[in-house]
C-alpha cells in the first residue's frame, strides 16, 4: 500500500453497457434475471470485461480480540476467537463448510487474537493481543490503526497475486458488534441506539448495557467521524482495519470484493470514509439481521443479494453468495440469446 | 395415483424438533442460520430424519400451449413453447444453465405443448395440442384435467423411483400466467385486477386487456372454488395440471417438492385445495415478482428462501434454491457443535 489515498482506476460504465446488453439479449423476459443482472453489471465494471472472472475466490478471515468484551458485550466468551480460527481450518466452522460447498478457499489470518496461534496454519499479522477496553481507553493508537490497515492490505495483495478474481472478507473476533455499531454511529452520525444490536443474542439488559457502553466511548473518545483513521483507532477492531486495507486492495486491483454482513458494513463505512467511491467495487452479499445493517447499506448504497436473516458473521453470507455467482454465470455461458432462436417480444 | 384424495402420512413434527435441536447445538449464535434453519426443519419433517437426503433431485419441466394466448394476453410467441422444450434439453435456457450449475436434473414432459416433439428427448405425456382458449369455452374438459393431473403424478412417480430426493417443478407454456391468476383469483376470492401482473413484461394496455379476459372467463365458466379439478378445467393449464399431480405424487412419498414462482404457486393453490395439508410437503424456493405472489404464498403460508426479483419460470428459482440447500447441508455434515468446543453462552 503506497498510500491511504489512493487512486483508484474507476469503474468502466461501458462495460457495464455491454454486460446489460449482453443480458437483455439472451432468451427469457427482460430484466427477468432481477439482482443477479444487477450483481453482474457491477462485477462487469468492476473487472471491466464481460468475460467475468469468478472461478477462483478467497475468503480471508480476519481475527481479533477486543477489549470491550471484558465489558461484558457478548454473550460469547473470548476464547471462541481462537478455537474458532483453528476449526476454521479443520473444516468444522459456518464458514469453513459454506467454503466446502461452494469452491471457496479460505484463509485466516490472526491480526490481533489473544492467544499464541504460531503452528497451526493461522497466518501471522498480528499486531497486538487485541484491542484496549473502550470503556477505559481507545482501542489502539493511530500507529496500529494503520499496521491494521496494511495487514489487510497484504494478505489480500498475496491472495489476488495467487490468482484469485473474487475476494470475500470475513472475520472472527467475540465482541466485535461493539465496535463496528460504534464506527457506523460516529461517521453517519446517528444515535448508538439505532445501530446496536443483539450480536450473538443477548438479553435486553445487555443490549441496554451495550448501547450505554457504545455511547460513552464515543462521547469520551471523541472520535472524528471526518478521518476513518481515527474513527478505527478510538472505537474500533483490528479485523475491522484489516478489512479496510483488504478493500482499498482489491479496488486498486479491480478485484470485486464480497462483503459479509454486519462487521463488513462497518468496515466498508470507513473504506468510504478513507477512499470515496470505493464502494462501487464492493459487492453485498447478504442482509444481515443486526439493526443497524439498513442504515449502514442505505449510506454505502448497497442492495444485497440474499435476505436469509442469517447473523453468524464469518464470511457466511459472503460465501454463500457465490452459489448466485457461479449461477448467473452459467447463464451468461450456456444461455441461447434471442436472435439466436429468433424470437421478437411484443409488449 | 389410486384416487385424487390420497392420504399422507403426515409431517414428523419428532423429526423437525429433532432437526431443530440439531442445529441449536451447532457452534453459531442460535437462530443464527435463519431462514436455512427452517428450511431444514421443514425437509427434516417431510423425510422423516435428521439425516437430509438432497443429493439427488430433479427438475420437472411440464410443457404445454395455452388457447388463451390466441387472445393476445402475452408478450412471448407460442412457438417459444416448442422452441424452448427442445432447447431445455440441449442445456441452453435458463433452468439448463441453472441445473448444471447446481447439479440438478432436468426432464422435459410435454403435457399439451402445440408442435410435435417426437424424437426430441421430451417425454411425451400429450394430452392435447394446447388447451382451449378460454376467452371462447371452457379451456379443457374435465377429464383432460383428471388426465394432466395423472401425467405430473406418472412422471414424479418414475422420477422417485429412479432415486431422487428432491422434486423440482418448472413450466414452458407462453401465456400460462393468464390461467395461473385465473386459477389464484377464483381459489383465494380475490379480484383479477389483484393478481393479474406483467408475466414476461405486457405495457399497461395489454395488461388491462389480459385482466380483463381473466375476469370474462371466470363469468362466463363458473369455475367451482371448492371443486379444484372444476377450476382446472374450466380456466387452469395442462402444465399447471401436472404440476399439482407431481406434488401429490410427491407428498405420498415424503420427498420434498420445491416450488418454483407464480406458475407453481398456481398449481400449489391448486393442489392444497384438492388435498388439504398437502402444503406441508412443499418448499418455497424463490418470491417471484408477478404481483399476485404475495397473496397466494399467505394463502399457503409459505416463505420463500430467495428474493431475487426474477420472473423466469422454467423452473429457474427452484433450482437456484439448491445452492442454498447444499449450503446447509455442508454446514449440518462439517460443523462442530457447542458440545466439542465446550462453548456457553451468557444471554
Amino acid at each position: 500500500m503506497q498510500t491511504m489515498k489512493p487512486h483508484l482506476g474507476g469503474i468502466s460504465q461501458e462495460c457495464r453497457d455491454a454486460m446489460q446488453t449482453k443480458i437483455n439479449g439472451l432468451a427469457k423476459p427482460v430484466g427477468g434475471l432481477g439482482k443477479l443482472e444487477a450483481m453482474a453489471v457491477r462485477i462487469a465494471g468492476i473487472e471491466q470485461t464481460t468475460n467475468l472472472r469468478t472461478k477462483h475466490r478467497c475468503c480471508l478471515v480476519f481475527a481479533a480480540d477486543h477489549g470491550v468484551e471484558r465489558a461484558g458485550v457478548s454473550a460469547t466468551p473470548r476464547k471462541v476467537t481462537w478455537q474458532q480460527a483453528i476449526n476454521t481450518l479443520a473444516g468444522h466452522t459456518t464458514v469453513a463448510a459454506l467454503a466446502k460447498a461452494n469452491n471457496c478457499d479460505v484463509k485466516v489470518i490472526d491480526v490481533g487474537v489473544d492467544y499464541d496461534l504460531s503452528g497451526t496454519g493461522v497466518i501471522d499479522k498480528k499486531i497486538v493481543m487485541g484491542t484496549k477496553n473502550m470503556v477505559n481507553e481507545p482501542a489502539m493508537t493511530r500507529d496500529e490503526a494503520v499496521q491494521s490497515i496494511r495487514a489487510g492490505y497484504n494478505v489480500a495483495q498475496q491472495a489476488i497475486a495467487a490468482g484469485n478474481d473474487l475476494l470475500l472478507v470475513g472475520e472472527l473476533g467475540m465482541g466485535n458488534t461493539t465496535p463496528a455499531s460504534a464506527i457506523i454511529s460516529v461517521i453517519l452520525g446517528v444515535p448508538a441506539e439505532e445501530v446496536v444490536g443483539r450480536g450473538s443474542i443477548i438479553s435486553d439488559k445487555r443490549l441496554a448495557h451495550k448501547t450505554a457502553v457504545v455511547n460513552q466511548a464515543i462521547r469520551d473518545w471523541q472520535p472524528d467521524a471526518t478521518d476513518a483513521v481515527d474513527v478505527l483507532a478510538k472505537v474500533g477492531g483490528f479485523e475491522i482495519g484489516a478489512k479496510v486495507g483488504a478493500m482499498i486492495c482489491a479496488a486498486e486491483n479491480k478485484t470485486p470484493l464480497i462483503l459479509d454482513g454486519f462487521i463488513s458494513y462497518s468496515a466498508a463505512v470507513l473504506a468510504e470514509r478513507l477512499v470515496p467511491g470505493i464502494t462501487d467495487y464492493l459487492v453485498a452479499s447478504h442482509f444481515s439481521r443486526e439493526i443497524g445493517s439498513q442504515k449502514a447499506l442505505n449510506w454505502l448504497g448497497l442492495t444485497p443479494l440474499l435476505d436469509l436473516n442469517m447473523a453468524v458473521g464469518e464470511g457466511s453470507g459472503a460465501v454463500i453468495s457465490l452459489g448466485l455467482i457461479d449461477s448467473m454465470q452459467s447463464i451468461l455461458e450456456n444461455m441461447n440469446t434471442l436472435a439466436e432462436l429468433d424470437i421478437r417480444y411484443v409488449k
